[in-house]
């Protein structure tokens, strides 16, 4: 099998299974217990603590575990939403921003908030400026992803501070970052963000965790009520087994930049081989992070395609998994043509990826655009 | 190492540790993807559904899967209380409860909702009577659990139904029933349950996953938003290693009857040993669930006797693990006297406790009670 769906979800690695494995079968206590099973778990849950911290180049007590990144962003949009109000009820965010973010939003302009959703241009980009026309005095929240899931576009974080700063305004600063983490330097302190997302299962950790990074000093509002776990924020019985794997994917990650700069061949070969093909349009910037290739393979439809792809053992992706085959919203925003939308699929690489995926990836999708192309020009029979 | 804690959590049995193994290996697909990896995840979630529901007697599409009973009980009572707000504001709950319902309602009263918290008897049991009267045609939600976690109480759940009927209230009835899943029978659609909370790492699952029981037709208003999954009560990728692993825990549970017949004799020779001591007093009533015994041993503060009873490689517990260490609430609704509560301890068994386990506890006891007590009346020298 060729798995080329990494920002869907990737492999746990064998650090992460061994310590789910240890969690389950040696540490199982309840790190609230007051006795010696639950005191072992309280110390795996400071390490494993310590080590997403590290990753962030936080403080621990600046990152809350949570189920995933779903639940990170909903706990910091609405916490920072309800906890702001009496100050402004203007938000900031992007309209290629994933549902966890744009499904929170229309929850809050149900209930009264003002949204702002910056448009991309053709390639993905949200523009500087446009942030900074966007924010004002009365803005209590930007949010931002860092790296777009569909397109792999990077989004400006810095002009983001920089708007809240120049406008005055109170607003803190949220960054999606479950496709940029583990994939690029992420120091949020010193990048001036308030709030950031993260994800176990886009960096080979389990799925069913994440995190969310609260600079020292932010008050969130709560959104979940209980036994005040993670400082209140996300009460209930840390699921240990999942946080130590998520720890131990974290602290296996390779060195970044160099593992970017191997997969920004392997991305580059893929672009050249299939911008090659007839019909195929590529989607994704040259500026994008390596990890993420979108495009279009005109005029088979995408299903059609990933049927084809899936039975010759190559997984990718149509959009998002979270779409579930809806027209991608990110393109869409884009501006692509609907017969490229309809056609689009997302090449998401992994540090288990190779140039010989890539080129298989390639030559499946030119035999795809002969077979399927011409078949759905003949009429069918019977 | 003797482990009499199993209120609070429970060692993850055989089945569930290589349900995880195998998802993490060899099923590691997002559910949401389509293609092979995915369909495999897809079908492995609907295994799991299936293996949850039918320990519920309950269809498949009435099971929600969560991160733990937090989240569960979260969703229930915010949905429910959100959904019905424009046919009443009134809930009806008791002071008994687990800190995931008192906290979830403390923040409904904020938002302008009244809550009515029925008051236990000295025994721990909430009166028939007691949820007639409180049940009024504004009633929107009951809330009760089906049994206590700190002194193993059974509550009233027939009485709350029929309260509802008889009130002609609008109310749904959610039921937290975190301590009596996996150790009664429970089939909330034959019981009149419109929502049931069960926790995976109670039963011998793992920490971090739980489900809801949403009967069919139930509405609730979403607490969290994102990218649709679970019917959209609680979006985000599935955390498909502990979703596996509670399921195999469910379908690895024993017979309940047997079980339950078999500790009861465990948990009265308990009770008769511990009660021959002196400074004992028992808490839990003798028709509580026989999972768990609640006493005092005074005058010996809870928290050094659990020290002693740890350094003996037996873990038990003061109140609820996640309480930690703050005066328990439950035994302050009883209205017991505070010596008795600083004093009190939770024995809770799972299948695998013994009578032996029972008997090194109430020897520990008694021994802790000679030196602890004596060495309490002493001054301290040095």
């Amino acid at each position: 099998m060729i798995y080329l769906d990494n920002s869907a979800t990737t492999r746990p690695c064998a650090e992460a299974v061994e310590a789910i494995r240890r969690l389950l079968c040696e540490m199982w206590g309840n790190p609230s217990s007051l006795h010696a099973m639950g005191f072992a778990a309280e110390r795996e849950l400071a390490a494993a603590r310590q080590a997403v911290a590290a990753a962030l180049s936080a403080a621990p007590e600046e990152i809350v575990f949570t189920s995933g990144g779903t639940e990170s962003d909903n706990i910091a949009i609405l916490g920072a939403a309800y906890a702001r109000r009496k100050r402004g009820r203007h938000i900031v965010t992007t309209q290629i921003e994933h549902p966890a973010v744009l499904q929170t939003m229309a929850a809050l302009e149900q209930d009264g908030f003002e949204v702002t959703y910056l448009v991309p241009d053709g390639w993905g980009h949200i523009s500087p400026d446009a942030i900074r026309a966007a924010v004002r005095p009365d803005t209590i929240l930007v949010s931002l992803m860092a790296v777009n899931n569909e397109v792999g576009t990077r989004l400006p974080l810095d002009a983001a501070r920089a708007a809240i700063a120049e406008a005055g305004a109170p607003a803190l600063l949220h960054v999606d970052a479950v496709q940029a983490f583990g994939k690029i330097p992420l120091a949020p302190g010193r990048m001036g963000i308030d709030l950031l997302t993260v994800s176990g299962h886009k960096i080979h950790g389990p799925k069913g965790v994440g995190a969310l990074f609260v600079k020292k000093g932010t008050h969130l509002a709560p959104h979940v009520f209980g036994g005040g776990q993670e400082r209140g924020l996300r009460p209930g019985t840390e699921g240990m087994p999942l946080i130590a794997g998520f720890a131990a994917a974290v602290r296996a990650l390779p060195d970044l930049t160099q593992e970017e700069a191997r997969l920004r061949a392997v991305n580059e070969r893929l672009r050249r081989n299939l911008s090659a093909l007839p019909g195929v349009t590529i989607h994704s910037p040259e500026d994008a992070l390596p990890y993420i290739l979108s495009f279009s393979a005109c005029p088979v439809r995408a299903e059609t395609m990933l049927h084809f792809l899936s039975e010759k053992g190559i997984c990718v992706s149509s959009g998002s998994a979270c779409a579930k085959g809806k027209a991608s919203h990110v393109l869409t925003a884009m501006g692509l043509p609907r017969d490229q939308i309809d056609s689009s699929l997302r090449v998401s690489f992994s540090r288990e990826n190779t140039e010989q995926d890539a080129d298989a990836l390639a030559e499946a999708v030119a035999e795809g655009l002969r077979t399927l192309a011409a078949r759905r020009l003949k009429p069918r029979r019977g």
